[in-house]
Formats: structure tokens, C-alpha cells, sequence
């Protein structure tokens, strides 16, 4: 949209990222963004007034209460949000505004019944968003330190468990997924970092990408770990994979993980300024398939590689641009990751993922961790 | 909505409760949920059609990929999201359907231009929601209990503190809100309960209810403390402040809150099913108002009390009822929060907050943590 558009936010920024990208301003429950002839103003609650007036990064913070006592002097009827914004555009003379197209339709709907035009952007809804700033990229490596810590603390762990009856076994107990995810979330806490839906998975498990993994943990078996959390204070992700196995691979485990790893750097070294998403994701299914690994529906459930190579990662886990089927081009200043994956439940899975800065010759890799199949 | 209204919902159920709550599975990127003549369909991805059919609390799971096929066997063109609802719509019959005023702009657009009729429900968009089962009340009971065990500690911590230039220290450091922030956060993830926004506040942060408070915390100083975790596993959240102050308090902190304490009180015995939360609000505001302490915007901030008295609490951490100044009638099986606060920069803030169920005849406090405003 032409940087002059007047927009248009009506969410919580809590769960609405391009409302807090807009404003810094969190806040679990709905508010008002407008940018008006370049004016970035919220309209708040009492609850939140000074609180926006001491941190929001905009221009103006008016006051919901009093915009509803205006027009309740005028109209004998309780005021919606959409009754409050339309007092403050109509003292700024404007008809027409740019909406994400997530929107909400009542609000919408009610809008367009006072006359309002309304477009929508596609998101990216702040095109700049994708493009970090010095301090955004520091964040988002802030957290990836993080995570590496706590991953640092599997491996330890992973290393000092011994195996009874194919089970990895840890001062006594068995080591499940849940003790891992334990493990991992509380070291993330203690850095100020709030993990959700840590994946540690193994076997045939792994073998649904989303699946978070339950129960014990078997040596000899392809392990899942997929780690993205948000640094609480400054809100951003990180995000990075890593598979491993306790014990020795069989050669058909190790052809699995080194042709994923393989597929992994060769992508990694074709991102930069100008690169096409689709065609490094089109490259990797290539790969794949050369190595004889096919994709598709196979006795009824999918196999292979059946998700996008990378996202970009920011203020949402999982958001522009995208390395994949409908990927898009790479830009300077884009953080993305680069996260193949070969899933057979015969076998088990394996998905290796970094995260890297788009540079104008190549990238830059934020993730510092080692790659290692076999943990002894 | 009549219960045998077709119903559509399209989001991310991660951030959209009332998707959560229809399908119990999570996802962290938007797909389809119908309720077409009562039957509950999914329509999914190739990465999430498996996990869903395992465990979505649904009727039919059917394979974006495949509808995605059939319509660019007709059409040229890529399909959207409401082109492949349109071919699962087309096959049932249905032209008329109810979302809720947060459905998105842009998807309500394009059903409309295909002659679809759109109905809008406002929250609570699943009436029957606020209701919780006895599994629900479990739910939000253990997180409640894990909030005690942590506020816990830091009672511990803070009985062991002692006193020094007015601050109080511990092992030979200065306790600051974010050290405790991180030992209830710590002690939350050890619980598999994800804690965001935790307050500590102390002093005047305390006076602006959403300040999340940071540096040092003073002896003799009002502090506020707000913990409302998330469980990882059920989803569930619970909600828990107390008031709390090292050393010996001044008779004005003190009187501020026996009187915040008794209002409490109260409020919690008139919370019954078929009481009005907007009379229990009204309630505590004149009683607050008897005792002198009043509400409004004194030299340009709020003070008094300018919150609601309790909202509902599920899988949302504000959800239906609410008990305010835009109250609503109590039912039994509602879980809600009993919150009254009184805040004036001269003096401190005092918010007292337990998580009651509404029953017939009363109600039962599902938070059993001790008020206590001095700790020695």
C-alpha cells in the first residue's frame, strides 16, 4: 500500500503482530490504531491511557472515554468502537482507509454502513515489516543464543544417559519427550523466553511434522527437536531444529540425515538479496528426489518432504517471506529459515534448521549450533 | 445462534479460543472449521490433515489439498481459502451462514461476491463456552494451583528478605520485580504453565494497573502482584493477585487494604447464579465511594477505582461473563475472577483477586492462597 494510506487496526496486539510492530504498545485487550495524513494515533481505554502515552510509539493518544461521552451527548445509544472512530475521522476529514484482510467483518460491516471505503492489503500489511532493523536481528540472535543453551543442556543430558532395553535412561528414570520439552522450556524461562510447542519427537513420531512428541525416548531412533521461542520482554522468535540419535545410525537413518543436511547447506548457500524462495524450495524436493526420497501421499499418508524449506521469523513465529511451494522473493534484511525435512515412518524423520540474515551476496547464519547425528 | 446454525470459522486456533474450543487443536496457522447441519468438518492441510484426524474433536477432517485440486481442475487459477469452503459449502447446500465479528474482512468479501449470506454473532460467539464442564473446572483449578506454589515461594523469598536503605535484599541483592517475575515464571514452566505479562509492581508502578513493574522494590511500599499462567497442556488459564508489603504498613496503606479486602469480600458472597456483574460492579464502586475513596481522573490520571470487578476465564484470560460496568447475568458453571482495586499515586495500589465458580446458591472459590498484607 502507498505510504500515505490512511489505515485502519482494530485488535490486540497481544495476538495482533502488525498492531504491535505499529504502536510497541502490548496489550491483551482490543484498541484503536489509526495513521491518518502520517499521524499515528491510538485511542485508548482509562486502563490503558498512560500507560500508551509513556511507551506507545506514536504520534497522539486520545482518550475512548471522552470520545464516547461526546457522542453520547449527541446520540441517546451506547457507542461501539467503530461509533468512536468515526468521530476521529470524521475531525480529520477521511472516507477512506486500508484494513488488513483479517480485519474484523462486523467492524467492517458497520464502517461501511457510515459510509466508509475500504480496502485490503495482503500481508504482509507493513511491508517493512520483513525487512529487521539492527535491533530486531539482535533480538531474534538473542533468542537463538537462548536456545542454543537450553539445546546445550539436551545434549548433556543426552550424553550422560546410558540405554537398558532400547530405552535412553537418565539417573534412573527414562528420558521422554516430556522431560526434554521440560527441560528445554524451563532453561528458556530462566532467559526470559517463553517456549510453546516444542517438538521432541522420535521415531514415528517425527514422522508428523507437528506432532510434539510424547513418551520414552528409544536409542537407535532419528529424535526431532524443533525449538521456537519468543523473548518475552523484547517479543521476539527464534526458531531452530536439530535431529539426533542416541547410539550408532543405521546406514539407512545416516543416508536419511545426510541427505537432509546436504539439501540444508546447499540451500543456505543459495539465499540472498534477489533469490527466488520458490525456486531454492523447488531445489531441495529436486534433491530429494534424485536421491531417490520421493514426496506424496504414500499408503494413504504424506511422505518425504511435505512442508515449506523456511519462513521468515519475527514478531510472529511464522511470517514474511516465504521459502516454499508459493514462496517469494528475498530481500536484504530478511531473517528466514532454512529447514528441509525427510519424514518415513519406516525409517523416521529428520529436519535441520538454521536460521540466517539475507545479505546482498549470501546470507548470514544466526545459528551457531553444531550439526551431530550420534550422540554416544 | 440457534444450535443448528451453519457455522464457519477461519483462523489460527492458536490465537482464536473459539476455534480452540471447537475443535480442541491447536495450530499456529489458519484453516477451516464448519459446522454444516450439524455435522463439524476440518478442512486441513497435507502437514496437519493426519494430526487432526487423531485428535480433533470434530466429525469429518477433509484434505485442503484434495478440494485445492479439484477447483484448479475447473479453473485455471490458484484457489483461496474461501474458494475451497465454497466447494465443501456447494456439496452440502448451504448459502447462508453465521461467523463472528472478528471473521476476517477479506474472507467474508469474497463469500459474499459468491452470493453467500453472512450473519455475524457477537462473543460469546459459542454461548455455551462460558459454561465450563467439570473437566474445565479441573483444568483451571490445577493452574490455580500452580499459581499458589509459585506465589509461594515468593512469600518464602520475601520472609527471608531483610531490610536495607529502605529496599529489601536477599543473598545479598537487591530484589527488583524482575527477579521475582522470573522466579514465579521459573517455577510456572516447572508446572508446564506458561506465565506472560506477570505483575509485580510496587509503589506508584502499581498505580497504572497494566505496568508490569521492574528495579528495585522498596520496604513499606504496596506490592502488587498479578499472575494469570496459561497451562501448556490443557490450554487453560488461571488468575490469582494479592497485595503485599515488607515490614509494617502505614495506617492509610493499611486502611486502603482492609477496605479493598472487605469489598472483596463482599462481592465474592453476592456472586450466585442469576446475579447481575453489573450490580456487583456498581456495588463495590459505592461502597469504595462510602469510604472515601473515590473515582475519576484527579490532576490528569486515573485514580480510584477505574477497572472491571472480574471477567471470565477459560481458555481465554478474558473471556464471557464479565462483571463491570458492562456486566452481565452470572450462571452457574461460569468461572470468574473477583478483582476489586484501588489505586492512588499518594499512597499505593491494592488489587485482591480470587477465581471463583458461580453455583446455584453461591459460589466456590477455586483459590485457596492466604491474604496477607505484611510480611515480616
Amino acid at each position: 500500500m502507498p505510504a500515505d494510506s490512511d489505515v485502519l487496526l482494530i485488535a490486540a496486539s497481544e495476538t495482533d503482530s502488525n498492531l504491535y510492530y505499529a504502536t510497541r504498545f502490548p496489550a491483551p485487550d482490543s484498541f484503536i490504531f489509526l495513521r491518518v495524513k502520517g499521524e499515528k494515533i491510538l485511542v485508548m481505554s482509562d486502563l490503558e491511557v498512560d500507560r500508551a502515552r509513556a511507551t506507545a510509539t506514536v504520534d497522539t493518544v486520545l482518550s475512548y472515554t471522552e470520545y464516547e461521552a461526546r457522542f453520547k451527548r449527541r446520540e441517546a445509544a451506547h457507542p461501539t468502537a467503530v461509533d468512536v472512530v468515526d468521530l476521529v475521522l470524521k475531525e480529520r476529514g477521511v472516507t477512506h482507509l486500508v484494513v488488513p484482510e483479517n480485519f474484523g467483518f462486523e467492524h467492517a460491516r458497520r464502517l461501511q454502513a457510515k459510509g466508509y471505503e475500504l480496502s485490503t492489503k495482503r500481508e504482509p500489511f507493513f511491508e517493512e515489516r520483513a525487512i529487521k532493523t539492527g535491533a530486531e536481528v539482535a533480538a531474534i540472535e538473542a533468542a537463538q543464543r537462548a536456545v542454543e543453551s537450553a539445546v546445550r543442556r539436551v545434549l548433556d543430558l543426552l550424553g550422560a544417559a546410558s540405554v537398558r532395553d532400547g530405552l535412553i535412561v537418565h539417573e534412573g528414570e527414562p528420558v521422554t519427550s516430556e522431560r526434554i520439552k521440560q527441560l528445554i522450556n524451563v532453561s528458556l524461562m530462566e532467559q526470559d523466553c517463553i517456549s510453546q510447542h516444542t517438538i521432541i519427537a522420535g521415531g514415528l513420531q517425527a514422522c508428523d511434522p507437528h506432532n510434539e512428541g510424547s513418551g520414552p525416548l528409544k536409542a537407535g531412533e532419528l529424535i526431532v527437536m524443533d525449538i521456537f521461542p519468543r523473548n518475552a520482554t523484547t517479543r521476539y522468535f527464534a526458531d531452530m531444529s536439530r535431529t539426533v540419535l542416541k547410539g550408532k545410525a543405521s546406514p539407512e537413518k545416516k543416508r536419511l540425515y545426510d541427505t537432509v543436511l546436504a539439501a540444508q547447506e546447499e540451500a543456505i548457500g543459495s539465499v540472498r538479496d534477489g533469490a527466488d524462495g520458490q525456486k531454492i524450495h523447488a531445489r531441495v524436493l529436486e534433491r530429494f528426489e534424485q536421491a531417490g526420497y520421493k514426496t506424496g501421499l504414500i499408503d494413504g499418508r504424506m511422505q518425504g518432504f511435505f512442508h515449506g524449506t523456511g519462513h521468515g521469523v519475527g514478531i510472529d513465529i511464522h511470517e514474511a517471506p516465504r521459502i516454499g511451494k508459493t514462496g517469494s522473493p528475498l530481500a536484504a534484511g530478511h531473517v528466514v529459515t532454512v529447514e528441509p525435512g525427510l519424514y518415513y515412518p519406516g525409517i523416521g524423520g529428520v529436519r535441520i534448521e538454521d536460521m540466517v540474515l539475507v545479505e546482498s551476496g549470501g546470507c548470514r547464519n544466526l545459528t551457531r549450533f553444531p550439526k551431530v547425528l550420534e550422540i554416544d
